[in-house]
């Protein structure tokens, strides 16, 4: 049974309809964050109409909470009318529209997007496209499977537009806890003392008016594959679990643990399922922007006891599994906008374990989380900045290879810094893991070139940083700036970063 | 009349007679932070004693709240005994120790610190050496001119000794407000909600057996003076006050302002120097970790409700207005620790408007506090990272140019990176100001190169920008890497970042 209201049913309109009531020049807010509940239909008849007529005669700023699927991304991407995006991405075809100049795209902390929207820094927003569950007569939405930024685009918005699926079950009301604090009071701690702690509303109230049309859907959220963790991401997972392990001994993480943000991606999956399995976890909390297949293995394992995140990105199996048990698991599972899973305020007040995946990490510690060679976006920086700068613990995984070798994660001089070395604390590939708390930079550099890089690059970083002890002009952190990049010139240059024989 | 008890006075002891009660093999916990409330006649007393006997079988790591005056950097450095300093420093000589190798530094976000003693990630302390103004017969002891880390050293340490000093009238006593939380105390939210809460204690308790002397001093602290601000400081003054008035217009900061933190220096005092004249500010609040002596300025034009710092560093006539109106200014200045003058919780719930000194700032708006042409310390990142990552607003400020002329404080890519794109926000110098919020990486740039450029570097910039523009890989955050340090290798080989004619 559809839910249905006379207000529902006063609104109902199709795809097709709604596309044709959307402004030429428009600023899209929609919901999603990461493949999770990010409006679908209406985004692909509104492709169709800028393709029927001319996509010259339209510009589209999208934002959304975080990445979303095709079928957000994706088909406006390829109308050829999106001129900008916020705050983070990662459709590849739209990633190529970045690095080619051609989609302008502002990369954020996820902490500083509502802020920035509520005081109108960005292109105001036209009209709100939100997937939900539910709208009440008076106006309550309820959402899906993500928050993010939802409840301050419906504000912000002058025009609202609904997508009603029903591919969940109704008993999905009662997930989310909607709060965000004002901005300018002084004063007012945000109340969450606890993973746990529910301070706001299960629904996003807006009024009736700003709601133009609700289109009826049956899209299921573009499912993310998981693969098997490999051999370098159960290693890393490996040197993780005895770090942390080694960190209760020494007192440092009480015995109850802390609670854990973790990135998306196989080598996190694979983090929390080598503690699902490991019988000295027990009573696993999670304080995180998104939760993935991973977090199953934990319930399974009944370690579990709670997760906070801003979106549930699960398999089309995951998937299925959270439907059968969505009465049960309310208890367990609350999805915040990410204003508060991202917030330093309580990012720091409950003392995170954050881990997340580099992209490089240079000699000394700093990372490169978005850059591809310096100058092509990846993704974005997402959370990372948010969780890594306020955590108790933060931690950077990564295969210490990539491109079959000819690319090495670990480098002279990162070509672009997300995170610095006053932030970093344990960098961590399959070879080992350094911890560079405490470190004056030159320990660092041993540590990380010991310890985390591939044995087919010790040498030659070796060889960068004694030239840089050396003949560097200062000796605190010694460098070579012409030869910082030669990594990645030769990478440029020659397909690979090691040196032709 | 000193203050005395028979505490005191069966505690007390020469310099002479506990410097030779200091391990050969030491790690001293000092107070002070900036010239303010260090210890300086014990210091002196050990540095005469280790010349006298065998610099060679000393070794002393030292740790202090942030930097401290040439009584305790500066003699102990040129014992040759110094082989670790944390978490911030400016003295020359021991400067001069760091970058030519001979004495690691662990540059630290200040408010890390605490939590990296407590977690014993750093050589233990064996003695705590702080400056006050009484100890009670029980065991407490007040503090002089700043907080920094003084708690958590004499908590750490095994043994206590304390220079009593009567530089300043007893009614010192009362103006620090020591608290600090818990690490691993979930559900604890630090109680700070308005600059003016007092939340702690005026004084430290301690056991009285681990204090093991006291020494009467009348030492003053090493005196900062100030030049009058230069027409580069006055117009980033100007700069940076017609653009906060523009962000209240905006609607973005409120009408009764928020709490300012300022960075130490000629451009932040400055600053506040010209609030203390514009007619437009009034009634302001400091939220910040060192008070400089533009601070009066601000209570002689009637606008400071209230100033909470970690330090006050007054000049001579400073310090002395300050000790004529101590009774009535005790409502005034609230002195904290560290950790809470720089906490991230606390920042971010007050919305601070952070405005601090840049080294360099690169066209992406990544900035470098710390290592010049990337390799030599200059003082280290102190609280900058803190409030910058923090703040409702982070401002940074650097004249365009340095050395004459031969240096561009703006570069095409930052020769070591403490804050990056994603938490900058506003950049400052001589020639304007770029608002770098909500731009994508390549307004980003043209904003940066026409704003705040010297114009004799200006040409330089657009060329490599178009350059990279035009040649780079990735057109996201264009660079071209194997000229991106071109400007610093050219003033490392000839003296100057300009081309020869």
């Amino acid at each position: 049974m559809p839910v249905t209201n006379p207000f529902i049913e006063s609104k109902l309109k199709t795809a097709d309809e709604i596309a044709l009531l959307l402004p030429r020049e428009v600023t899209i807010g929609a919901s999603g964050f990461t493949p999770a509940g990010y409006p679908k239909v209406i985004p692909k008849a509104f492709a169709k109409r800028i393709e029927s007529e001319s996509s010259k005669t339209f510009s589209i700023n999208l934002y959304a909470g975080a990445s979303t699927g095709e079928e957000l991304d994706g088909v406006l991407a390829k109308t050829g009318a999106l001129r900008l995006r916020i705050p983070y991405q990662s459709n590849s075809y739209l990633r190529n529209l970045i690095n080619t100049g051609k989609t302008d795209f502002i990369d954020m902390h996820l902490s500083h997007v509502v802020k920035y929207i509520e005081h109108g820094l960005l292109p105001e927003i036209d009209v709100a496209i939100v997937e939900a569950i539910d709208v009440s007569s008076d106006g309550k939405i309820y959402l899906t499977t993500s928050s993010g930024m939802s409840a301050t685009y419906l504000k912000a918005a002058k025009e609202i537009y609904i997508e009603l699926t029903d591919i969940h079950p109704i008993e999905l009301k009662g997930y989310h806890d909607i709060y965000l604090p004002d901005h300018h009071s002084k004063g007012l701690a945000i109340p969450i003392h606890n993973v746990e702690d529910r301070v706001g509303l299960p629904y996003i109230q807006v009024p009736l008016e700003k709601i133009k049309g609700i289109v009826r859907t049956s899209v299921p959220d573009a499912a993310v594959e998981f693969k098997a963790p490999d051999s370098d991401c159960l290693q890393i997972a490996e040197h993780v679990l005895s770090f942390l392990q080694h960190e209760i001994k020494k007192g440092r993480i009480p015995k109850e643990y802390l609670p854990f943000q973790n990135g998306v991606g196989n080598i996190a999956n694979a983090v929390l399922g080598s503690m699902a399995k490991d019988s000295s976890f027990h009573e696993i909390q999670m304080y995180t922007e998104v939760l993935q297949d991973s977090v199953f293995d934990l319930i399974d394992a009944g370690k579990l006891t709670v997760a906070s995140t801003s979106a549930l990105t699960f398999s089309q199996k995951g998937l299925k599994r959270f439907h059968e048990n969505i009465g049960e698991w309310k208890s367990k599972f609350i999805i915040r906008p990410q204003e508060i899973s991202n917030h330093p305020e309580v990012i720091r007040r409950l003392g995170l374990i954050a881990m997340n995946t580099a992209l490089e990490v240079d000699i000394y510690g700093n990372v490169n989380s978005t850059h591809v060679m310096g100058t092509s976006m990846m993704n974005g920086i997402g959370g990372s900045g948010d969780f890594t700068r306020n955590s108790h613990l933060s931690i950077f995984m990564t295969p210490s290879l990539a491109k079959k070798g000819d690319i090495s994660a670990i480098v002279p001089f990162v070509s672009h810094v997300d995170h610095n070395e006053h932030s970093t604390m344990i960098i961590v590939t399959e070879q080992g893991l350094a911890d560079l708390r405490a470190c004056p930079p030159k320990k660092r550099a041993e540590l990380i070139i010991q310890k985390c890089a591939h044995p087919s690059y010790r040498p030659l970083l070796m060889e960068y940083f004694e030239d840089a002890v050396q003949n560097s002009p200062g000796k605190h952190s010694p460098h070579i700036l012409s030869k910082a990049f030669s990594f990645h010139e030769r990478f440029i240059a020659t397909g690979s970063m090691k040196p032709r024989a």
